[in-house]
């Protein structure tokens, strides 16, 4: 324990932010490139979020390899209306969602002061420390505090995440249109590129954030580590709180209009699907980018800020904390520092070095990024490992202090790193169309939608064993050698290239609103077909992103969970004690509850939704002929009234059952209640949103027919194709609702429990010492 | 401990295989009750099973309400010829399920005897007791051909109750569908005595089994009760083993029929269920008897058999064993007796005091039999408790012996038993069409087969929450009570009406199969409808069989465990250990590795029967038209041949892999993957089995449009219909193959960690060894 880290603090004071800002630097650079693309083709119309960007000459100079027998002028003057159209509509949403979600915040933010506060009375007096024994530590009021002002500060920042990453994707669209046109390669740098703005700004400015917030609590914190850490969790539970009503109002708004658009459109009246004729058609494309986009982007960034407080919070009484090492310390942040700019380079691969020239090097490319972002990462995490760590320290293991060396702990971050990559690997196989998963879920269609859905269901249900003997497999590596902070790390491993994940998640939806746009503007069935091919990819790539998120949600929620433990002072957490089973198997319910509550609100939402466009069919004359226009802005205020009333008991359900088992039952049955939900939910989560990208995937597989055996299936309109329709729909609330707030409901209890740890290890507990 | 039981060990040496006796009697009136109507119209065409029951003057007798237009002779002339058909085909599935079944439990006996006589190298001198110190008990190597032997007389029962049971529904259901030319009364009571004698056949047989092998095992192993009773676990083992073929293989069989039958007759030939044009028709109906019938007989059996070994293997080490007290010993024996008898009372009142006279009573005296049933068995539990046990006692809690006095393993049972009834009404809530869920169901179905899919699982996930309560309640209670003693009694509380709870699950698939020869042999629209009535009851009542099912397996399981964990001298299974906590993820898994194998089954095996019939409707002339038969023999054969082949990999999977675990990850991490298989595989099984019984009495609820409602959704083959009819194919497997196999599953696995705990605790976990 003598020897120390060779990268003196100094070094890490530099390095860390310069990382944050090359990031950012990136997102800005990309940002520019996108911009190129000149979408307003005269002076006199120019929409909200490009104007700036110069206009006039653009157009004609990109419009060379236009289609014949389609009139420029318009083609343009629509997609500008249209994205105009989409990016007003989920500004406005998320606005309104903000503010709902604002006044909640506030009030929980006051719940977390009284609740802290109450430890030790609003006591103004320093208390003997929990960990380092024989010091003192700051009072519980300054915890109370800060642990609120980082809350805020994570809620905020992961707001500003999604609403960002809104307006990038909302940008780019259209571009991605655009460049569509001259072919497939341009359009998908366009899509891929704008990914990377958001997945470089979210990826450094979390860290920037952190950074700052752990310099600027440490000005008042000084010496006391152990504090300073305890109230920097509170960064990764606001970050989670925002995740959650982002991940499900988005994905409740989302698939509302998706179902009861295409329930109507598509099956009802056979026109395609984001036909500028139907009424839902906004609303469909207004919700990929607040579901998708910015629930998505919420939610990574709440994974990423919670592995990294995890692996603080055990750091700072391991013996980095207690010794004060600085550089060991921030590990984490070196770690997120060194991913961004292996993604950096990454990024490269995808948009400078190579270029993509037919459909079928699309998915390639984008499995490329992460074979290469992983094997750059590793010698990143090689060379922090050495570099950051001391050869040999000790970590804080339940009570006693556990010997560590530097390679082992590359280790942990490595594994966690790979077993993401196994997680995407896997992912790919079950929900690309290029395999025999969905390939046989797509034959399956040729007897109907009954079997079409229980072979989905069923590819599902499978999809589940590898990944999660790859989670177990890092958790067993990553808790032997290095106990809960290695689990943490391992966190951080899976979520150190977060970067490109996020960018290639990020592209799908943008690729999927191209699309859109393509079809709503009239353009020729040459663009709608790259746009597809780009979507299709972007299926895959969205189920692999939610693979990654529900990876490091497992890993994150357990290295939470157990410095929770850690800090509400149980020592064991046995299954066999009846406190602890209830609990456990209560825990494992959640997930369903959950799932209930969403699925059912989407389905409610969509019926909402298909009445209304019914009507306009039925009622608004020359809609069908396309003479008139549809009334779209009731559609979008349909779906986003139904998220915003049905986002609250959902969400009520995952803030408040941590604060009534604990408060009532004590920390052991809450213990049991996070272990539950946590290896019930990863299941759910990976075979729900497996099972609807397949189908998802399985549609498009009729629909492009591509091979002899999809054309057996197809074309549009034949029933397997009407059956892999239903099977798309059903997957639509699997895939982008339910399934993915599951990885943050086991997050979020695990982080709240965490943070209230301290409170119910004081007054917790009450109904069982009450009898 | 100075004060022991009021009833003497003569006493109870009479009660138990009196009670069994009289159950076994009951079973037989009920029998010869139904057997008292008559099939054969002619001496000349007697049926196999009813041809001793004399021939001849019945038919005109009980003819008398025949409808008009159709030709008596004729009619009955079809009746035996189905039901002979019927019958035959379940007789030689269950031999060719039983010659591999067979085989297999060949093979897994010697495994037993090899793994548990290694123990102690096979030596034959005896050991020192592990539970009573300072004891010399009888060589492991007298517990490895105790337990073989124990086992198969297990899984001998297992098969004859299957067998059994299927033999009398074969022989009950033409008799159903006769009498319900008479009133719905009348076909009620056919029915239900019929379910019946399954039940009463199976709860006195298992009680009386187990009591005759504990005295004849008794005669060697003497003072020994610590290896008596681990020899009798085998008897749960071998119980259990049977019935995951039964289920599985059953299951396999009737739905690949039923969905096959289904995808071609209803939905591609708009031909009526149960059509005898339809080729895979007679496959269905003989799948119900050994699906639903067979194979639940032998899983209800496994776990009564299952949760009494659990309950004497605690005791034998708690002060009655200790003390050699024969009578507070045989306690679970007892309960289950004073249960036949209170089940024998509960039955009169569906059979003779009272009188069903409308299709809407029906309901109401099934759930009247739940009530009664738990009523007066509540007052057998309190004089069982009062009669049967010491005033105080100690029970075995993982080293330690705790305190327990009478009152309180009167709650223990009780908690189980009341829980099991919370369950039953929870499930009749979700599953039945006279409620909202099932009604919002079916209204979903409105907008297409996609929101009727959303709905149904948003429907199956809500049901989960308040049986997990219950669960939790039961478990939390009779777990501080009495440990693992008060677990397992529990479990026996909820099974101690499992007579009752037998006969009304039976009466399901009876009435379904009633329905199916009324369509058969063309009988009137009336008799079809009052047979559908007792068939949408039916649905309700295979969902409650269900719940208890899983109820009762989820206490079983834990019981199973603790005393597993005991056996293999284990003191915590901390969660927060890396061993555990692997296993805790995995365990989770395994349900959805199972369910993506059985539903997969179902999917391919469902899709060679559809090409089988579209095959015999393209090829045969004048099938559709009715002029020729089609080939029932082929169909019979693909369900045969695919259940066969397919039950091995899922049967495969949950035999080996406590084996697997156990030897080379040991204890610990088999204790993880008990906790998590059981804690989720229990929120799946209910869903799926709750889910499938809603969507299908959904489709009822639109064919029978019975209020001005469902009379907007109809009628049949109307597009919200043909909606309903996909969800209720797609509910086939999840209802009736993967969801009640699940239970199994967690039983199982539990069951056979005990059984080879004392290896698993010798020679276990040789990779961490390795390590």
């Amino acid at each position: 324990m003598a020897s120390s880290a060779f990268l003196p603090e100094l070094g890490t004071q530099v390095v860390v932010p310069v990382a944050a800002v090359v990031g950012i630097a990136f997102a800005v650079l990309q940002w520019v490139l996108v911009s190129k693309v000149k979408l307003s083709p005269e002076p006199r119309r120019g929409d909200g979020s490009a104007g700036k960007s110069g206009a006039g000459a653009g157009a004609s100079e990109y419009l060379i390899e236009e289609e014949e027998g389609l009139n420029e002028h318009n083609v343009v003057v629509k997609y500008a209306e249209i994205q105009n159209a989409i990016s007003e509509g989920a500004t406005s949403f998320l606005f309104t969602e903000y503010k709902y979600v604002g006044l909640f915040m506030g009030i929980f933010a006051v719940l977390i002061f009284l609740f802290l506060g109450s430890v030790e009375s609003f006591s103004t007096k320093s208390q003997p420390c929990h960990y380092s024994k024989g010091k003192t530590c700051k009072p519980a009021l300054a915890n109370a505090i800060f642990s609120t002002i980082a809350f805020v500060l994570g809620a905020v920042t992961s707001l500003v995440s999604g609403f960002l990453g809104m307006k990038i994707a909302t940008y780019a669209n259209a571009r991605t249109t655009l460049e569509a046109r001259k072919g497939v390669g341009k359009a998908f740098i366009t899509a891929f590129r704008s990914g990377a703005v958001m997945g470089f700004l979210l990826a450094a400015s979390g860290l920037f954030v952190l950074y700052i917030a752990i310099n600027l609590f440490g000005i008042y914190y000084g010496d006391d580590w152990e504090g300073l850490y305890e109230a920097i969790t509170g960064y990764g539970l606001g970050g989670s709180s925002m995740a959650l009503f982002g991940r499900v109002g988005g994905g409740i708004y989302t698939k509302a209009a998706d179902v009861g658009a295409d329930l109507v459109g598509k099956v009802e009246r056979n026109i395609p699907e984001d036909d500028p004729r139907n009424p839902a058609v906004i609303a469909d494309n207004v919700g990929d980018n607040v579901g998708d986009i910015a629930g998505m982007g919420s939610d990574l960034f709440g994974s990423y800020a919670e592995s990294s407080c995890a692996a603080l919070v055990v750091a700072s009484i391991s013996s980095f904390g207690i010794n004060h090492e600085f550089t060991p310390m921030l590990y984490p942040l070196l770690i997120s520092s060194v991913g961004i700019i292996a993604c950096l380079i990454t990024t490269l691969f995808a948009t400078d070095f190579f270029e993509i020239k037919a459909v079928d090097e699309i998915e390639p490319a984008l499995k490329k990024q992460l074979i290469i972002s992983t094997a750059v990462m590793t010698v990143g995490i090689a060379l922090v490992s050495w570099l950051g760590l001391p050869y040999t320290f000790t970590i804080f293991n339940f009570g006693v202090q556990k010997t560590v060396y530097n390679w082992q702990l590359f280790l942990c971050v490595a594994v966690g790193l790979w077993a993401g990559l196994v997680i995407g690997f896997v992912t790919e196989y079950y929900t690309s169309n290029a395999y025999s998963p969905v390939q046989d879920v797509a034959d399956s269609c040729r007897t109907g939608a009954a079997t079409n859905v229980i072979f989905g269901l069923a590819l599902g249900y499978k999809s589940v064993i590898i990944p999660i003997f790859a989670i177990a497999f890092s958790i067993f590596l990553s808790f032997s050698l290095a106990a809960m902070y290695g689990v943490a790390v391992a966190a951080l491993g899976m979520l150190s290239t977060i970067a490109t994940g996020l960018a290639i998640d990020a592209y799908g939806p943008i690729s999927d609103n191209a699309g859109g746009i393509a079809e709503m503007a009239g353009m020729s069935h040459r663009i709608r077909e790259r746009t597809d091919a780009l979507d299709a990819a972007g299926n895959t790539t969205a189920a692999i992103g939610k693979g990654f998120a529900i990876g490091s949600a497992a890993l994150v929620s357990l290295a939470l969970f157990g410095a929770f433990v850690s800090r509400a002072e149980i020592s064991t957490v046995d299954v066999l004690t009846p406190k602890v089973f209830i609990g456990l198997i209560v825990g494992a319910m959640l997930p369903y509850w959950f799932s209930a509550m969403t699925m059912k609100s989407v389905g409610s939402a969509a019926l909402k939704m298909v009445e209304e466009v019914r009507r306009q069919f039925n009622t608004i004359p020359g809609l069908m002929e396309g003479i008139t226009k549809p009334d779209y802005a009731t559609c979008v205020k349909i779906s986003t009234d139904a998220s915003i009333k049905e986002m609250i008991p959902p969400g009520a359900l995952v803030m408040l059952t941590p604060l009534i088992v604990g408060i009532f039952f004590g920390v052991e049955t809450l213990s049991g209640v996070l272990a539950g939900a946590l290896v019930s939910g990863v299941q759910i989560a990976i075979s729900a949103s497996n099972t609807g990208g397949a189908w998802d995937n399985a549609k498009k597989y009729i629909e492009a027919g591509a091979s002899e055996h999809a054309r057996t299936l197809g074309p549009k309109g034949s029933d397997p194709h009407k059956a892999a329709v239903i099977g798309d729909t059903i997957g639509d609330p699997l895939k982008d609702t339910s399934g993915p707030s599951l990885n943050i409901l086991i997050k979020l209890m695990a982080v709240e429990s965490l943070v209230f740890a301290p409170f119910f290890a004081t007054h917790g507990g009450i109904l069982f010492k009450w009898l």
